[in-house]
Order: C-alpha cells, then structure tokens, then sequence
C-alpha cells in the first residue's frame, strides 16, 4: 500500500525509565517503561516536537502502520503525516502509550520486573498529573526541552492543559480539543456503570485475571457499548442506525432486531478482545480524578495563572460528553490570564467522535494554525 | 400513620382471564391473570374511571399503603388520592401490573399454571399493543365501557396513545406525559445495553434462572445504573451530586469516591433485589417495539386518525430520554387530525423523573385539567 501523504511503515519504540516515579495517589513506580512512536525528524534546535496525548483507548501508534498488510492506520492518521494538517515534514510527531496502558508501556497488563509477572491489580491507580510527568520525562530522554506544540482531544485535552499548568515554560502551544475543564457528575456516573459492569464481572478475580486464565469479556463489552454511546450524537445514531431492522421485520427477541443493536455488539466484541480491563479502570478513573481547578480553590483561571503558551480549543456542537460549554470554560479561563487563545465551536453531527473524524473545517483550522507555528 | 389526602390502606386485586389472548408476535397466552388496585368509587353510571399505565418497572401499585407500617406509598401517591390532582372523590382509578410484569400479573416469574413451573423464558415477547389488549379485557371485566381518562408517563404514555389508535371510542381523555412516539436510536441503544448486561450474566441461565437457584443480579444492577443515568438530566446529576466525594478526600480506588457513585450502587443493588431481570427484557423490549407510525407509512398523524378523545400532552424540559421534541411530534400529529390537545412544556430541573414528582406546575396543570372533566 502507498500512501503520497503517510507517514508510512512506523516501528514503535521503548524508553526504560529507572528514576522512581512518585504518583498523585503516593504510590511510586521504582521503574517503568513507555512505548512511542515518533513520525517526522527532530530539527537541530530540537524547536519542532509535537506531542500528542492520547485519550481512553488509545495509545502510541497515531499515524501510520506496522506493516504494508496492517489494515488500519494509528488513530489519528487522518491528521498526521506528510502535507497533512499536522505536517511531519515540518515538525517532529512524538505519540505515547501512556502509563498503565496495555499497548506497550508499564500496566496492570504488563510484567513487573520485580516479580517475573504481570503488576495485575497491583498496578498504582494513575492520573492526569501522573502521565504529564512521565511524559516530561520521555522528553527529557528525547533531549527535548520545549514542545512546538501538546495536543489532544478528550482525556487527551486534559493531559494538553495540564502541560501548562506544571511545566508552562516547555509548552509554546497546546491544543485542548473536545475536552473539559473536569467531568460532570454524568460524565463520572457513565464511566462508574462501566468499571461496575467490569469489576463484578466473575471472571475479573478483583483484577488478578491474568493468574487466573481469564478475562472479564462480558464487562469490558458492555462498558465499551456504553462508551460508544456516549461518544455519538443522539442525531449521529439516528442518522445513522435510526430505527433501521436488521432482518427487515421483527422477531420478537432478545436477539439483534435492530441494525444499531447489531454495531453496539461489534464494537463491544472486538475491544472485549483487544483491550485490558484493568487499563480501562484506569484511564476512566483518571478521567474522572482530573480537576485542575481543585487545587485552586475551585478556581480554573488561578489554575492557569502560570501558562505561557498561546491555546487552540476547539469543541463540536453535538458533543454531549465534553459539550462547546466545557470548553468555553477553558476559554473564559486562559482569557481571564490574557492568554491568546483561538476557540472553534466547530459544526459536527458527530458528538464526541468528531475529534477523531477529518472534517474538513475542523483539519482546516488545525492546518491553518499550525502552519504558522515557527520552528 | 393517617394522611388526610391519601387514599389509605389498599389491597391488590387479581383478575383471571381465560379467554386466550393473542399476542402481536403470534404468541398466545392460552389464560392469564392481572394484578391490579383501585382507588374511589365507580359511580352508577360507570363513566368516572381513570386508567393508569404504567412505565419500565412500575406496577399497579400506584397509590395508598398496604399496611400503616409500609414505609413508601405507591409510585404516584403524589398524584392520587382525595384531594389531590387525580381526585379519588370524583374518580374511580384502576392501575394494574402489566402482562410481563413481576408484581403479580402473569409474567416470566409467575407460575404457568400449564406446568406449575414458572413461565421462565417461556413468557413471550409482549408490546405495548398487547398490553392496550389486555387493560380493555381488565376493563370488560370491571363493566368499564369507556374511560373517563387514560393516563400514562414514558412508556406509560405510549400505551395511552395507543389506547386511542385502537379503541378510540373507549377514551374521553388521554394525558401522553413525559413520552414519545417511538424511541429514538440512542434511546434503543440504552436498552440494549441494559440487555445485554443481564443477557451475559452467567446467572441468567438464558432466562431460566429461577430453575438454576440463580439471579442475574449483576446484569440488573447495572441496567438499573444505567437507567438511573437517562433518568436524570445532566444538570440534575449536577446539582444533586455534582463532584461531591464520599469520604472527603479520594481514595485513589476502584471503590465509592464520589457521591454520585454511592447513589448509583445503592440504586442498582435495591433494584437487583427486588426486580424479575426477564420482566426487564420485556419491559424494554416493549419500549423499542412501539412504532405506531409504522403500520402508516410512518405517519403518525395517520396512525392517530381515528382518535376522538381530548389529549393532555406534558414534556420537562431537561428530559433528554424523552425529549420536549417528541411530545411535539404527538402534538402535532393530533392538531393535524384537530383534535383537542393541551400541551404543556414544563420547566424542570429533574429530566425524565420529573414525570413521577410533585412539580408544583405539572400537578396544577393535572388538577386544572382533571377538576373539568365531567362524569
């Protein structure tokens, strides 16, 4: 397969950090690994590194593929490449798995090189706070001292404005997209059904499944069909499903009767097989941690008083999950500091998706923005 | 305990059928009984009674105590009783247990009393069709020839729309509150989850789990989480618990942090010990099954055009399962056959739960309405 405006045929890396890792909760990592990719090359001033922060279920493969057979590209393809609205010909793409991941970097899923087995639910609950620190320290390692640019959408937007928060002077732009300043009480009730529907599934052994030849399938589907409704538009799903039969009459079952019914299984099948449960516990629960304004005395603005970098926030109308007011929150906040700041409430059918979706006017006002980036 | 305005101690009543009843997915309930309750006087002339139907996991258990201990009255005591907006001193109200149900009509976990074993799965899919069916069959018996009103919220409301597609020489009055002309895809896709949680608990035993000396308590927890969510408005969920924590400071764990979580849990456990799972399946099957636009090339208007009573049609406008829109659809569908109709849009906070709370418009709205009708 050739693609004019691919990145191409990506390798993921590993970095081993051995410098212990104190996290928010007090736990400490003595020693951890993250798995990245990198898209573009590194200038010689070392000016052009963009990282992009993943959101719940992604991870480090952004762009590209492992193989000229790999049937999909990284998640975010659409965005960066060569020519692309995030241009690695100009810049320098750094994508992570981030800590407590199950795509390569340090997780419940992975081995703990203490025991010889996997951390299981002794892998540390982790946050926001935690993943901009770890991923402070990958730059270091990279050599690189300050972002062109931090981006991301979602739980990735938060990881974006935080950057600015604990390490103002490494961040010259960010990009906080389809996020929110913390989640609403609704926002935090969806992601507990989904733990709940994963931690008393009997084959999640309190998180230990891995010694115990099992997986908690049935939980992480329903909490992955729960989150795919949260991630379109009511419209979205009528537009697309609507009320569509999928046998052409009814059946009178339990069985899929509706086309809408039918993509919820599929979507919830194929993660139950591909992602760890107790990832998903985790990147939910940082979701819901996150709270910048917390430290503040409920104060976002305050939070903010030490940015330095000069924001993009972008929303999509049907977003329900991290609604455009969220996101004027952030706005009215970096405003607040006389901080220069571009919103776009962009016009989506797509709900929370749109993020991950190339719209046209959305990659347009990525593509314009970065364009005058200077490296 | 003595309340003024209530209708007292009440008893439930059973009504056995015989005469087999046909259901809309050719299922036949060769006999079958109804649980229902009743509240004032039928006068002589049998023109004062009021129908009540009710939603997912009501019963006709909808006003009174069943002793002086009972700690809750039933589901719309606010509504019902000397005095109050629905007046047992004028009306004869009848509320019954729907086909299906688990409150002592025949359903999955009432007795076949062809095999003496609980129906089990063996309970067909019923619809709200069917259950229109069965409510004129109580009626019949009851010598009921015409409602003075039929009254329904949610799902509840359907089968009071449905009352006057099919029988509209049967009903003066109907009130359509808080309801839809059919779910939307979103709506369906709650659903299906719900479903499926209670589907793939190993404790379901494909339905048959009152033989294996199981209960698929989980799966119903988490429906019940779930459903709670779509209950609520997002801003009610905000008020009521916002990010409130539980213990002061988080925990860092998978347990009880916030307030919202507690609420979630204690609802989900309360329900997974009272409710009959496969009751749920057909509850909710029902809700995705009604369409009565269908059978009229997807008209509703159509599909309303034999209707002769004077419609009540009640949205709140946080209610986003049953959106203000929807009523407007039904609105518009009875104008279009000039029809009578009272529409009210009434401002809440409480999202779809509004429709079982004492809101001091929508109750004045009810006695307003209620108070000129003639019996």
């Amino acid at each position: 397969m050739s693609e004019s405006n691919s990145v191409g045929i990506v390798k993921a890396q590993v970095a081993h950090f051995t410098q212990p890792l104190t996290l928010k909760s007090g736990a400490v990592l003595p020693q951890y690994h993250l798995a990245y990719e990198t898209y573009g090359e590194l200038n010689a001033a070392k000016t052009n590194a963009v990282l992009i922060c993943h959101a719940l279920s992604g991870n480090h493969h952004v762009a590209g593929r492992y193989s000229p057979e790999d049937k999909y590209p990284g998640w975010w393809d659409n965005l960066v490449g060569p020519g692309k609205p995030l241009d690695t010909n100009k810049f320098f793409v750094i994508g992570l798995n981030n800590l407590g991941g199950c795509h390569g970097s340090s997780g419940p899923s992975s081995v703990n090189p203490l025991t010889d087995r996997p951390y299981s639910a002794t892998f540390p609950v982790v946050t926001v706070e935690d993943w901009v620190e770890s991923q402070a320290r990958l730059l270091d390692y990279l050599g690189i001292d300050q972002l062109a640019a931090v981006i991301g959408g979602s739980l990735g937007g938060m990881q974006a404005l935080h950057w600015n928060i604990v390490y103002p002077e490494r961040v010259r732009h960010a990009f906080v997209i389809a996020s929110a300043p913390n989640l609403t009480a609704q926002n935090m009730a969806f992601n507990e059904v989904a733990r709940q529907a994963i931690i008393t599934d009997p084959e999640f052994f309190d998180g230990d499944y891995y010694n115990h030849g099992t997986v908690p399938r049935r939980g992480l589907r329903i909490a992955r069909m729960l989150g795919h409704i949260t991630y379109l538009s009511d419209d979205a799903m009528g537009e697309k499903f609507g009320r569509k039969l999928r046998h052409g009459d009814v059946k009178y079952s339990f069985d899929v009767e509706f086309e809408m019914e039918s993509y919820l299984r599929y979507q919830g099948d194929k993660f139950a097989g591909e992602f760890d449960a107790n990832t998903y516990l985790r990147m939910t629960r940082a979701l819901d941690y996150f709270d910048p304004a917390l430290d503040y005395d409920g104060n976002l603005s305050k939070a903010l008083s030490r940015a330095k970098a000069k924001f993009v926030v972008i929303s999509f109308t049907t977003d329900w999950r991290f609604s455009p007011a969220r996101s004027r929150e952030i706005v009215q906040a970096l405003l607040d500091n006389a901080l220069p700041v571009k919103y776009a409430e962009v016009t989506s059918a797509h709900g929370h998706d749109a993020f991950l979706m190339p719209d046209a006017h959305y990659h347009a006002i990525m593509r314009a923005y970065l364009e005058q980036i200077k490296v």
